[in-house]
């Protein structure tokens, strides 16, 4: 099958093109851009010609004028800028910055001529060399799996102008010397840019010196790299497929920009499926994060084992973990986060709170109240209310209207049953309650008076008597199991 | 942490050994055993020592000489054998048969002295070396997940005493520079195989070749291709999760030794998960195999593709591939193979048949028989029973008793409507029925005369008239849908 037929069956094998469609095409002038370009002009699509200047060599302009005559001959429309990459600030390499101002510079041509589709000159070698360059960093799978033919634009560049386009590759199944052979066949002389022979780039150590001593082991290295990518790719799916399935049995969101994991249902799960999900719920809370390294997945697998008072923890990509008796807390530092296990209070009721009536509170949680005339048995039966999930007071003996409100600095309870009174700061604390619950714990006043810090202790002074007629009855109600 | 408390750490989380276990353990005379021999000393475990002279060198009994005197110091049980490698006939390198002797030593040791485990010394280093080496020649996934800690014994060899005992390696977290260190610690002074600087073999090219030239691209590289068998054995256990789940829905037993995919239900499942199901299919017919090449598997899963005409060819580990219209029959060839999408004969059944009954057929399909009184109602419904699935005939017209049985060479049917009669072999031929399902095609005989080739033709000779007065009815039934 010659090249042109191959790369017609990649392109309709993975969907990577609508006949006729209007591509962007990178073209660097290169054997690889050329040979796509040539291809896809002759697969009858409609190619814009895209070129950036990175001006990272003093002949670079050459480069771009010699796309310029290319895109002129065929008489395809053209957008070619020049752009210096900014200098690195910790931020990966030069490499990495360059790739980053090319992508955004795609996307926004993408934009301008209203295409879904960017096609870049990938081949099998970039491939090989990738997965390589992967393995030898140590990335986990996703690094392993190498380019994929199709990838959302929004995956490698973060700008507007990337959300819903798509990166295309398609010569990923054609070796570099089949795009420089291409070439000489129609004719197309491609420039070499000199910067792909730099050694201090570690791709080019990688194509010019580790590869060839490679092939002395074996001599078909490359396609055991590429086949890696595809097993690999192929077990990535799988692998999603698995965490999407058990997803509502072991996440729960919490808050804004948090995913609270459940700590029992999560650890029953092989290590795979832990490492799986982890991964994904750092990809959620920070999809800019390419590849979540295996050291970072193990230490969040490691605070999942972790028992007693609760623990906070930065991890990887700033992301702040808190592990509570039965959570792992995954969220963005800064962001209210919201914990399943813990009543937590969404705004403060005052006046609209009347009697009776429920409360609803974060994720699931309820408060109702209520109020009752007393019998004997009434009365007994309420006297186990201690401050608990049940809290019953003598109605007759609040002062002033109901409030549900988190606790404030200073708040003080005279707890039932004991002298003088405790700060309700101190008394949550005590709980080992997790700091960012304590921040939202509900409390319920009357009038100025705080009787009752919700499920924790009630206030002694409304407290239900003998003599007391009728009752005022507060009740916490955990959230509805799902199944 | 000290090298002992880690290697009791790596016993105790991957469960390798129960404590005060007798043990087998292969020591070569090199610092890796007799670390190894000296821990599971010192944690109390009950080693014996067993050691196998290949005599693969001039000198290498001296290698055994030096390992009696060893386990007489410690004064423990031991065996010793002198055992040469069988000569190559094209199955693996000398490496490989070495190791495979060595293993069939050790579970014979272990049976004999009643032992569940076998105790290696492979260390952290070999485990690098193991994935670098599977990596370099394109294994498949299993191969990239490197040793684990805990083997099944029968994995590896494939002998009677190898059922039921287990290859543990509890210095997989340890590296061959800690052994030698912790050797000279304790005083024990190991032997040094020249054979492991013999640059003949594979692996020894790895360690000191390859591996220090890796290092100028990462120093940390054994730690990253340790990590990457790590986070394979974690993925291919997700991968096992998932195979096992969707397993009834897309294979069926297909006889004695084969396996029949769904060809629609497994093609609707993602690429990853056929690739999956595959390797399984062919790991339950031949699990000898330890790791099915991506070529072959992906060569299977090209035929899940193809349609037309029944397909026959011999894919991995010389097993038969049959591609039927909605099957894909993987089987060990000289098996009989049940096809479960065609009705199968699975005795002979003459004086047994007493109508009316229903005969069972393989996978599920059965066949019935029974005599009808004639009204005109049900003369006119049965005429249409034209040889398919309903097959009606002049009960009166029935000469000598029915019997079922799969078709003979020479059988000869005298087709219903047409003159003459046609070759039962041609007729199974003609309808591309697949030759095993044609050996094993039901045939209706009443006397001497075919009348039925179920599903297909029906005799003309005793065929239904106007003048019938009792109908001898026979069915051919489908398995009954699962769900």
């Amino acid at each position: 099958m010659d090249l042109l037929a191959r790369v017609a069956a990649t392109i309709s094998k993975a969907g990577l093109l609508v006949p006729h469609e209007t591509v962007i095409v990178g073209v660097s002038g290169g054997p690889d851009s050329l040979c796509l370009l040539d291809c896809l002009q002759r697969l009858d699509y409609r190619p814009v010609v895209a070129h950036l200047d990175h001006q990272l060599r003093a002949d670079s302009w050459d480069d771009a004028e010699f796309v310029m005559g290319v895109a002129r001959d065929y008489g395809l429309p053209m957008v070619i800028e020049r752009r210096s990459v900014p200098r690195g600030d910790g931020e990966g390499s030069l490499e990495e910055r360059a790739r980053q101002v090319r992508y955004e510079f795609l996307a926004r041509v993408a934009q301008e001529r209203r295409c879904r589709a960017v096609a870049v000159g990938h081949t099998g070698d970039d491939q090989a060399e990738t997965v390589l360059m992967h393995l030898l960093r140590g990335a986990g799978t996703t690094g392993l799996r190498g380019m994929l033919p199709l990838t959302p634009l929004d995956r490698l560049v973060r700008t507007q102008e990337s959300v819903g386009r798509a990166l295309v590759r398609p010569l990923l199944e054609i070796t570099r010397q089949e795009t420089e052979a291409y070439c000489a066949s129609v004719g197309l002389k491609p420039r070499l840019d000199p910067s792909n022979r730099d050694p201090a780039f570690f791709r080019n150590r990688l194509r010019h010196e580790l590869l060839p001593a490679l092939t002395a082991y074996n001599p078909e290295i490359k396609d055991v790299l590429r086949r890696m990518a595809e097993v690999m790719a192929g077990e990535a799916d799988v692998v999603a497929a698995c965490v999407e399935s058990i997803w509502p049995d072991v996440v729960r969101p919490a808050g804004e920009s948090g995913l609270a994991l459940l700590v029992g249902p999560l650890g029953a799960q092989s290590i795979g499926v832990q490492r799986a999900v982890l991964r994904e719920v750092v990809s959620r809370l920070r999809p800019d994060i390419r590849d979540v390294g295996f050291e970072a997945v193990e230490r969040m697998r490691g605070l999942l084992g972790v028992e007693g008072a609760p623990l906070r923890q930065t991890v990887v990509g700033g992301l702040e973990a808190l592990r509570t008796p039965d959570l792992l807390v995954i969220s963005v530092p800064g962001k209210p986060i919201t914990l399943p296990e813990y009543p937590q209070v969404t705004r403060d009721v005052a006046r609209a709170w009347r009697v009776p009536s429920a409360v609803r509170l974060a994720c699931g949680w309820r408060l109702t109240a209520e109020t009752q005339t007393l019998t004997p048995g009434r009365r007994r039966s309420l006297g186990r209310g201690d401050g608990g999930r049940l809290a019953a007071f003598d109605a007759d003996r609040i002062e002033g209207g109901l409030r549900l409100r988190p606790p404030r600095p200073g708040d003080r309870i005279g707890v039932l049953g004991m002298q003088g009174s405790a700060n309700v700061a101190d008394l949550l604390a005590s709980q080992h309650i997790p700091r960012p619950a304590r921040a939202r714990w509900p409390v319920v006043t009357a009038g100025d008076e705080v009787i009752w810090v919700a499920g924790l202790r009630m206030a002694h002074r409304p407290r239900l008597r003998g003599t007391s007629r009728r009752a005022l009855v507060l009740r916490l109600l955990p959230p509805l199991k799902d199944r």
